[in-house]
């Protein structure tokens, strides 16, 4: 997919460094390295503000997730984890000037929110893919840890995305850019999602499975709810639609995955989506889990990243 | 545009209270009322955990936008300007349990954060729509207040929408449902735009104008911005594409109101979009504005906002 997109000065000096055996993060725009500053507004950095290398020169996993506090409390779970000094009360959100994001650092770990959905995402993963790139970062592996509904699965399953498809069960992104549509590939690292299913099965009590992610737009008409605020089709319509995505390979719905395959893939991270699954659509359309499984479950991707970190940094497994 | 909808018998008997001269809101969706229980899992509430008549049946004005920290801003602001009791200081976020959205209630003004993008502000709606439902609120007037970016107007500019458009500048939103493209229609309330423009000619130095507003999927290739992680096109391509724009009638650009003009139009929300501009994106991509003057262009919308509620509730003119 690299094809569609013009390679800059910038770009090709990164991928000479490439046989040096790093892997730097491309920045597949010719206009950047002429600017003085570059502002990321969203996370209230800058390049003149802060010393990004500095900063976040070490950076070698990037975990994201949507909501603020899961991604605070994966922050602190990983600093336990990598046996860090102190109980990590200290973890402050680098992106406290603004709302829009948290990020938290531990060790060589980013811990970041992306809200819900592609735009909101596609917002965080612009400015954190030219963080990494203005502080020199090489080798890093980002994933998407979340939340999302399953079909045909049972509720608590962790998928590990192969491929993300979008509504129609294509395996593809559509970026808008000015008004013309450009299709992105939307697959990921095949090695890691193994890795990553290799360090499942070492957990015990841990239903894991690879499958493609469905990524929509919407939470309700878009995945089929009968129970948002606008319904205009059967529950008949509903389970076909399902039923034809489970066909399809489909194992689980969310709202960010196409986008952030598509642009982790463009720009040289090795990424992952690992999701757990809150319900099955094929029973029922809300959630509505008792706090303790909800908290549970959740955990259960961190839990994962958690130890594939560890086996990544040779640390002693405390799990198994 | 509410015939591509099947009218359920709830919101029939709603049309019918209509008569009476009080406009409900319009759930269009046959399956709600079946329903034992509606967990709206995002806001956190539920129709068997809260009784949502009592916490929300006097809301006349909702207020959204996409940060929560400036949705608490305004929340105290409108505590100030109603001359409710105290200072505020005890206005709670009724949706502390989660950390998807924020919600405060001063009065009759609801306050409530959507976050970035029109999947996000999607879910937040399609809860509000059914909670303002569950609660049997009536006349609810809905208005985003946010920023955005300008085409061809100075910064700090205030601009009232009168229809949003998408990236092809065309009025319309396209909602997919199931694997179907559902074309909506994005006008807003026009007596509505009239009346926030007569009040915002009340108010000395404000620049304000009526004007079509773009909604992207993203805020760096989708609106032709030169600084994202990937760019691809020229600095004449983006500056053909925003004159383009300009001439089609477009005069800021945001991610949100699309979805929000078709979603309030199908429920009978009088709805309205006031957004600042932040930059003239015919001279810039990145926002550099001092704190100070950030902080006082985001204030623009809620003063405008704080004094049409004032006048609607009849309340004596604190600015004038």
């Amino acid at each position: 997919m690299a094809s569609i997109l013009p390679a800059s000065s910038r770009s090709m000096r990164r991928d000479k460094n490439a046989y040096n055996g790093k892997r730097f993060v491309h920045v597949k725009n010719p206009y950047l390295d002429a600017m003085e500053e570059d502002i990321l507004y969203h996370l209230d950095l800058g390049t003149k503000t802060h010393n990004l290398p500095a900063m976040f020169g070490d950076v070698k996993f990037v975990c994201v997730g949507g909501s603020a506090k899961r991604m605070k409390a994966f922050a602190l779970f990983m600093h336990k984890e990598l046996g860090l000094e102190g109980g990590g009360e200290d973890i402050e959100d680098i992106c406290a000037g603004t709302d829009r994001y948290c990020m938290f650092k531990t060790g060589p770990v980013l811990s970041i929110s992306h809200g819900m959905g592609i735009p909101s995402i596609s917002i965080m993963l612009h400015e954190l893919i030219k963080l990494l790139h203005h502080a020199r970062c090489c080798d890093v592996t980002i994933i998407r840890i979340g939340t999302s509904g399953g079909i045909g699965i049972a509720p608590g399953s962790v998928v590990i995305t192969d491929t993300a498809v979008d509504s129609f069960f294509k395996p593809q992104f559509e970026q808008v850019i000015l008004d013309n549509v450009v299709t992105r590939n939307t697959e990921l690292d095949k090695e890691l999602t193994e890795e990553l299913f290799t360090c499942s099965k070492e957990i015990p009590n841990f239903p894991t499975l690879i499958g493609h992610t469905m990524c929509t737009y919407d939470f309700y008409e878009g995945q089929g709810r009968l129970d948002g605020a606008l319904c205009t089709f059967s529950r008949e319509k509903k389970l076909d639609y399902l039923k034809r995505a489970y066909k399809a390979g489909v194992r689980n719905i969310e709202m960010e995955s196409t986008v952030f395959a598509a642009m982790c893939g463009l720009c040289g991270l090795k990424a992952a989506v690992v999701c757990v699954t809150l319900l099955d659509r094929l029973d029922s359309d809300q959630i509505n889990l008792s706090h303790d499984v909800l908290v549970e479950y959740q955990q259960r991707p961190q839990l994962l990243i958690a130890k594939f970190i560890r086996k990544q940094l040779g640390l002693r497994d405390q799990m198994s």
